[in-house]
C-alpha cells in the first residue's frame, strides 16, 4: 500500500516526529511537514451565493499529493488537547475541497483511505489525549476513512518518548502491520 | 464582571455568532472576530536554546485586550468536531506567552477568569460535540481558568440555530448569569 | 407514541426521578422501577456450549414490558460517573436475550425504539457526565436504537434539581416533543 | 508493593482474565472474583435521617481484603461499553462505605492506593472503550487514587486476546512495572 505521512508537529525533530520515523522506516513513505507550507484557515462560503473563492495558498499542492496514497498517517503532537493549528488549518479546508468542482471525487477518494493516528503528549496523553482520539474518530467517520489504529506516547523535552517503551512497542507494531499490507 | 467573547467562526452571521449575539445582548461586551486578525501558527521554540523568537502579527494585541477581562467566552462553530483553526492558532500560541518575559503573569491572571464556551454544529453536535468540550476543559484546567459553563446548539444552514430552543434557552439563562454577575 | 420510562435510581424521590416526572407529567406512559425488582448480572455463557441457562429472576417480565413501546426513558442518576449498577445489571443481560430462543426478534425490536437519557448528577455532570452519555451513543448503536436526546441535570441534595433552569426547561422541551409524537 | 486484582468478568477463562493472569505472573497477588460473590446494589441512604441500614451480603468482606493493598487492578471485559455490573455494584457501595462509621479513613486508605485497568472487548474497544477509561479516571480522581495506567485490549470468543500483540506487551511491560516497585 502507498502511504503518506502528514507531519502537523510545531518544531523539529520533535518527539511524535521521533516516533512516527520509527514507524516507517525502511518503507517507502510520501512525507509532508505541514509547517512547511501556507495554509490559509478556511473562509466559510458553503452558504454564500458566490461560492467558495480561490486561495492562493498551497493548500491544493498538498491534496494533490495525499489523494493518491492509499494510507494517511496523521502525525500530531497533542496540543492544547487536540491535534496543532496547522493540521486543523488543513483538515477544515476540506470543506472546500468537498465543494470544489476540481476535486469532484474527493470524498469518494478521501472515503477508500485508511487513516491512522500518531500522538505524542506530555500532559498525560494516555487520558487527556483521547479526546482528540475521538474527534479524529469523527473526522474519519465523516469522510468516510477507515480509522485504523493510533498510537498515544507520552513525552515533552526531546527523545523524551524513547523512554515509552509501550508507545515504541507500537509503533514496531505498526510498522510490521504496513509493510506486510 | 468585565467580558469579552472571541469569536472563532469562520463565516460571517453563523450560526455560533447568532446565539452568541443572544446571550450577549444588552451587555457591555468587547467581542474580538478572530478571522479578522493575523494569528501565525506557533513555532515551538520551548526547547530550543534560542528560545521563542518574536512574532509579527496580531496575536500579542489581542492578548492585550483578553487579559483585562474576568469572563472569556469562547464562541465557535463546531467544525470537524471541534474548534476552528482561528481559534486553534490563538490557543496555541499560549506556549510562548507562558514564556514570554512582556507577559510574566499570563498564567496567574488567566487563573483568575471564567470561561465559557458556546459552540454550534451542523452533525449532531449533543454527541460529536462532546470530545470538544472535554477538550476544553482540558485547556482550562491547565491555564488554570474556571470552566463555568457551555452551551452546545444545533445549525448548519444560516439561521438554523433559531430552531434550537433548548440552546435559545440555555443562552437566555447564560445571559441572566452574566448580566447579575 | 408509547412510552416507558426505566427509572435507575438507587433512593426513592430523587432528582433524577423529580426531573423525569417532569417530563412525564400528564402524558401516558409505563414506568419501572428497576430497583423494586430482583436483576442477576449475566453469566455470559455466550461462547459456552450449554448456552445460557434459564434465569429464574424479574429480568424477563421487564422485557416483556418495554418491547412493545416506542420510546424508552432512561433515567439514571450518574452515580460514580456511569448509570447505577441496577441499570447496568439490566442493559448487561441483553447480551443474554440477544441469543435467547424465546425473544428471536429482540434486535430487530430494539432496533425500532427512540431512546431518551435523563442523568442527574452531583459532581460536575455537565463535563464529567459526558462519558456516560457516550457509553450510552454506543449502547443504542449497537442495539440499532436512535438516541434521540438526552438531559443532563445538577443536583445533590432532594430537591436540588429544582435549582437548574436549564435542565428544567430542557424537561419541559422534551415533555412537548413526546406529547406531539 | 502489595497488589490485589478484581476480576469483573462474567465468565470463566475470559480474554481480560487471560491477559490479567500474564500480567500478575509469578507475582504475588490476591485475586478476588467479584462474581464469587453476592454484591447487593445500594440503597442509597446518604440524605435519609436513618442513614444506610447493615446488608448482610459479601461486600464488607471485600473491602477488607483490598484495603491493606497498595495497587488495585479492576479487570474488567468492556461490558455494553463500560465495566461489568458486578463490578460497578462494588464501585456503587463505595458511597456507602464513605459514610460508614466502621470505615471511618476509607476514602483516605484508598486514596493512597495505585489502581490500574485492564479492559477487554469486542467491538472496537480503541475507541468505544474510552468513555470507560475516562469513567475510571473520574472514579479515581473522585476517590483520591492515583490512576496509573491502563491497557486496552481486543478479543471476542475465548483466546482472541492472544491475537492482540499490543495489549499482550503492554502486559508485559506493566508485569515488569509492578514487579520492581
Amino acid at each position: 500500500m502507498s502511504i503518506c505521512v502528514l507531519y502537523g508537529g510545531n518544531r523539529i525533530d520533535g518527539n511524535t516526529e521521533t516516533i512516527t520515523k520509527k514507524v516507517i522506516q525502511e518503507l517507502n513513505v510520501e512525507e509532508i511537514y505541514l509547517i512547511d507550507y501556507r495554509i490559509e484557515p478556511i473562509v466559510d462560503k458553503r452558504h454564500a451565493p458566490e461560492g467558495f473563492p480561490e486561495v492562493h495558498d498551497d493548500y491544493n499542492a498538498i491534496i494533490e499529493r495525499i489523494l493518491p496514497h492509499q494510507v494517511l498517517i496523521f502525525s500530531t503532537p497533542i496540543y492544547w488537547y487536540s491535534m496543532t493549528s496547522v493540521m486543523k488549518s488543513f483538515i477544515d479546508r476540506w470543506s472546500q475541497t468537498s465543494r470544489d468542482a476540481n476535486y469532484p471525487n474527493f470524498k469518494k477518494i478521501m472515503a477508500e483511505k485508511k487513516a491512522y493516528v500518531i500522538a505524542v503528549g506530555g500532559d498525560n496523553p494516555y487520558i487527556k489525549g483521547l479526546p482528540m482520539i475521538q474527534q479524529f474518530q469523527h473526522i474519519f467517520d465523516f469522510i468516510g476513512a477507515e480509522f485504523s489504529g493510533y498510537i498515544i506516547g507520552e513525552g515533552n523535552k526531546p527523545g523524551e518518548i524513547n523512554n515509552d517503551l509501550n508507545a515504541l512497542h507500537a509503533a514496531e507494531q505498526l510498522r510490521e502491520k504496513l509493510r506486510n499490507s
